[in-house]
């Protein structure tokens, strides 16, 4: 497909996107320190970085709040607590899952909350759930984006109704996300192809969100970069679910524009992350995930045979191919 | 450019080499024990690998044989208390470096040697000595591959004239070397196409060694096969100098030939790899080694500050900088 900008100039559409809470979040139950959280925001502001997500906005009624740290439901009052007036060019976002918020309750006006966007999640199967929360977000006066989840598991007829009924709510960006870390660059060059064949017809933005069990979350993120994808998911030193996601200090070391600083994203790896892990905290490239990535299966087994250090990975293996 | 193959069928061209004694050796200083490596012979036979590199054919006068494990020498006799008679479709190969091997001493004529193929590495400064040493070891009987190191600190007119040298030698294949870990998939198909413009008019194959620095390693191998390239060079679990290389798990993940088998290298990862990780053998992506890759520059300082744990990540990048 035609490439969009080239290696030595600046893409003014691209939008960096720190997950760094949200998707690392399920790493360590949330449990990150406030420390942690004023550090993050205030490196994603040095970096220039233009949207933070705080966490899920989980609905209370679901989840126990005694189990999870506090950006498992990112109340407003608690981003407040960190961010203050956030008086940046950084913007703020949460992820609500549909079905697992209760957003008539928890996401209230846009003019009378530090949040900027929000994030709608949603598998296939929820498409009317999801754009009534779509909808209704973007009533509330919040700029808008949809995760469609697991796309890598679904026939392209059905992606793309549904692609056609989030884009007509006129969101401001639809993420390919790749949830199980299975597709490589040339699938999502080709499913760039195919959304943007939706997308431009409703002039919504496409944003990537990408896991690395494959070893591959920055590799398609630079690809989907230059097949013309503007909003570009990252988190620290890639922490994230399993295998986690595109490291933030490849991303901001890759892009050329001026207005990224390198610097700060330095700091924060060498002041907390360093900790983090020496603490025990563990995700990145192993071989469970990598075999759940090649399978095209949900990294739940995977999360589980890393907690119980199996390293018999044949059996593993075996293990997944009758789940296929 | 154009693409050669698709993602479900086999391209009969590929040839995956194994180069996890070689370049994997930087690590431990060949220090592997014999049962490791007759497992990984073991491992490649069954996996259906084409090549496997046992080390360097380095010489004895430069460096004290004390003070490395043999495959630094890899002696023939050495090979052949390994593989017996190798009476098996894997064929075996050793490096040789310009400027440090005594090949006229130590690689005898092909029909007294359980070597197959002699991989001949070269700066581009070297090329007179490069030519002697592969029309030396054709005129033995060998196959015979160059990989040209560090191209990406080279001009383009000066590797096109390397090129030319090479091609015209009538060796099997030519490398396209990430020594430093600097390249993207974007640069990967360019140079692909670079090095085509030569080889092609030669009949001459082209070879990926990739480094994983910027976490590439293996997005820029499978670029580089969907342009054409043959040669594929991984190794088990990735093991090699500082970030390490394409994961033979990956790339025997990925490639579709059912002459390749997945489970004997998930065997040696669980009973070998495993254990060599436990010992404390540590390579693969660190953020030292990710700002050498990205400031395409040699890793050598960031090895250093692997081993001295340093993550004052701003002074070394800093320190990169001043030598930029």
């Amino acid at each position: 497909m035609a490439q969009k900008g080239n290696l030595l100039s600046v893409r003014e559409d691209v939008r960096v996107l720190d997950a760094t809470l949200r998707d690392g979040g399920l790493v360590n139950n949330f449990m990150f320190t406030d420390e942690f959280v004023k550090d993050l925001y205030e490196a994603n502001v040095k970096a220039g970085v233009d949207y933070m997500e705080f966490g899920y906005k989980a609905s209370k009624d679901l989840f126990d709040e005694s189990k999870f740290g506090k950006w498992k439901f990112s109340k407003d009052d608690d981003i407040r607590a960190i961010v203050g007036d956030n008086d940046t060019d950084l913007k703020l976002t949460v992820m609500a899952d549909v079905g697992r918020c209760d957003f008539k309750r928890d996401i209230i006006d846009k003019k009378d909350s530090p949040i900027d966007m929000i994030r709608v999640a949603t598998y296939i199967h929820q498409m009317p759930g999801a754009i009534e929360l779509i909808d209704y977000c973007k009533n509330k006066g919040y700029e808008v984006t949809c995760n469609i989840m697991a796309i890598s598991k679904v026939q392209e007829s059905d992606v793309k109704q549904a692609l056609e009924m989030v884009a007509q709510t006129g969101l401001d960006a639809i993420y390919i996300v790749d949830s199980y870390g299975s597709l490589i660059p040339e699938q999502i060059s080709r499913i760039t192809e195919f959304y943007q064949s939706v997308t431009d017809k409703y002039g919504v933005s496409l944003g990537i969100h990408a896991h690395n069990n494959q070893q591959l979350a920055f590799a398609n993120t630079i690809e989907a970069l230059k097949d013309g994808v503007s909003f570009l998911d990252a988190t620290m030193n890639g922490m994230g679910r399993g295998a986690g996601n595109c490291s933030m200090e490849l991303l901001l070391g890759f892009l050329k524009n001026p207005k990224y600083s390198f610097i700060p994203v330095l700091k924060f790896l060498e002041t907390q992350m360093v900790k983090l892990k020496s603490e025990g905290v563990v995700w990145g490239y192993d071989i469970p995930y990598m075999l759940t990535g090649m399978m095209n299966q949900h990294p739940k087994a995977a999360i589980e045979a890393m907690a119980e250090k199996n390293t018999n990975y044949r059996e593993f293996f075996t293990g997944l191919l009758e789940q296929d």
